[in-house]
């Protein structure tokens, strides 16, 4: 069975809207904030302390377990849910990005057929193509799959991107005509850069070719946030209102919140657990580092309005203990306070939706976060 | 309250014997297996994974935590159970192993005061005196603090651990001393290598000295299993009945049931967590490296008769995949599954010894379990 959106409510003085995505592992409410699972393990946690911060679907990454442990295990073990014990949903991206990320010496050749780029474990040269991203996804049987799209950096020239959106156009085709897995649905991806009518032409391109949801691409590549809001507000319009957009690879409490404004249902980002491992902490107030010489004797949690496994049973001194002393246990509760911080961010926000009230929750929060680490 | 040693039942057929140890934290039954957690963590886990393997009593190391985060740190947390969340009984060492082997380059001077050495972390020059390591034991607030003591390596000449058995003896009535803490425990340790009238002779005027427990020390040192075990048929008959005993730092199945028919009541080992680390899973035949290819598309678990997390819920493949791609998650149920094996293996001792049968449970165990890694 495919994915289906319910719109609950929409915000009247904003895009922002409150609904439910059901899926074969069942139904959770956007927005929603995802938490990264890169390797078929969200970086230090258990998926019982995923369900505990009330995390409803993870995302996963189709390059890195294409390289490891390979489809073929993850399919034979019974598909990702099986085969790392995680019965929520679970989306998996499309590769494109580690491929233009990660490849060794960030050197790749983009053709027609696909990338060319070397492993970024051994070197070994390696060709990616649409149709071998979504074959990848589709053995290990995903939730959610997504597009295999060309990710350009930022800035490239007009007429660049207008070819790379038209190719991420036949990719998609390409990658939609190959899919086959009854269970698994199929997100197209909008891209287009910072330029208005490409992003117009991308969005509505790519939802002629009917796609069970859709991400806007090329965000967080370098471009300011003032430009990254842009991007979405050039894209958003000409998405359907009766499915799900997805934000990808934005994390930061700021821009969670200015997505929702602008409609965005789905978040995900590796900051919440990397910043876990550089000893970082969300609080209301911003992020603090654990590691500073002031927590050493700071006897209180993290954040004393925090419900996580971490604030309710340890201190700021512990935790810093833990990290300074490069205790792996210390990651493990940041990564566990981090996440259900942004998690209790979006369930907020599904809250003030319900009450047309989102512009308001983002004047109330901005006036206590400081964006400057303390 | 200090701790209170109960016998239950001799095997008739051996020293092996069960009881109970009744402490402030809580009651446990010996022959016990202690986890370590070295730095106020038992590596990778929490105090909840803890108690779901069974684990009863930990061991945590003065060394490490008087240079971090430092024992006035721990002392103004409230203790060592508060800083770090747990709540069961905690048994602290006195440093001196630590001093002998992680000194700066393993470089060290023994005089009457104490030991001069190098800090393993930034090399400064330190001194730990007995008077000290009972001092900041008292500040840790554990359950059970340990004499400081010389521990030679093996072997030395019978003259040098004469000399150095008289330096403990004197060096554990100091400590005991300036001991000041109503709820803390304290043990002696009984040294002499293997040197059987040495053993005699520093147990009998350890136990003079009146101790609340005894331990034996200089053990895994560089000698040989033969000789260790002598080591502990030299001590054990010296030793008082209504007091528990405990073997430092040995974790190795064989050695445990040896150590168990022998009269010991308490054992402690990095061995299953550090094991944990390097991808290898204690099984009842034997030990398997993980990592090893052969396990690549294995979907059994480590062992089908654990009842541990790891066993219930992941297979070979999955940890082998987490522990080729260096995902902590990995140590993580390795540590628990290896902690689990050694905690059930004391849980059927002590079984055992109720039923008389010890001797006959040893050779059931060794027919099945090889030295020899797979």
């Amino acid at each position: 069975m495919k994915i289906k959106y319910e719109l609950k409510h929409k915000d009247q003085n904003s895009k922002a809207r409150h609904g439910i995505l059901h899926t074969n592992y069942g139904s959770f409410e956007t927005p929603i904030f995802m938490p990264v699972g890169t390797q078929a393990t969200v970086k230090t946690l258990s998926p019982e302390e995923l369900k505990e911060i009330h995390s409803a679907v993870i995302l996963s990454n189709t390059y890195h377990l294409w390289l490891r442990p390979g489809e073929d295990v993850v399919a034979k073990a019974g598909g990702l849910h099986k085969f790392m014990n995680y019965d929520g949903p679970i989306l998996t991206d499309s590769g494109g990005f580690q491929v233009f990320s990660l490849a060794k010496n960030k050197k790749k050749d983009i053709v027609e057929e696909g990338v060319h780029f070397k492993s970024h474990l051994d070197g070994r040269p390696l060709l990616l193509t649409p149709e071998l991203s979504i074959q990848i996804q589709n053995k290990l049987d995903s939730d959610i799959a997504m597009s295999f799209d060309e990710c350009p950096p930022y800035p490239v020239t007009y007429e660049y991107m207008k070819q790379s959106v038209e190719r991420t156009l036949r990719w998609a085709k390409r990658g939609a005509s190959v899919h086959n897995n009854p269970n698994q649905s199929l997100f197209g991806i909008v891209q287009g850069g910072e330029f208005a009518d490409l992003r117009k032409w991308s969005a509505e391109e790519t939802v002629k070719l009917n796609f069970d949801g859709y991400s806007i691409g090329g965000t967080s590549v370098g471009e300011d946030k003032k430009t990254m809001y842009q991007m979405i507000d050039d894209s958003i319009p000409y998405l359907p209102e009766d499915k799900p957009r997805y934000l990808m690879g934005v994390g930061d409490p700021i821009d969670i919140i200015e997505g929702v404004i602008r409609g965005i249902d789905m978040f995900d980002c590796v900051h919440p657990t990397r910043l876990a491992r550089h000893a970082h902490a969300f609080t209301r107030h911003g992020k603090i580092n654990l590691k500073n010489a002031k927590y050493k004797e700071d006897f209180t949690p993290i954040d004393d309005s925090c419900d996580c496994y971490a604030c309710k049973h340890y201190t700021k001194a512990y935790i810093r203990h833990l990290m300074v002393a490069e205790e792996t246990f210390g990651s493990r509760l940041l990564s566990i306070h981090n996440l259900r911080f942004l998690i209790r961010l979006v369930e907020e926000l599904r809250e003030a939706i319900d009450q047309d009230r989102v512009l308001e929750y983002k004047e109330e929060f901005m006036k206590t976060y400081y964006t400057k680490e303390s």
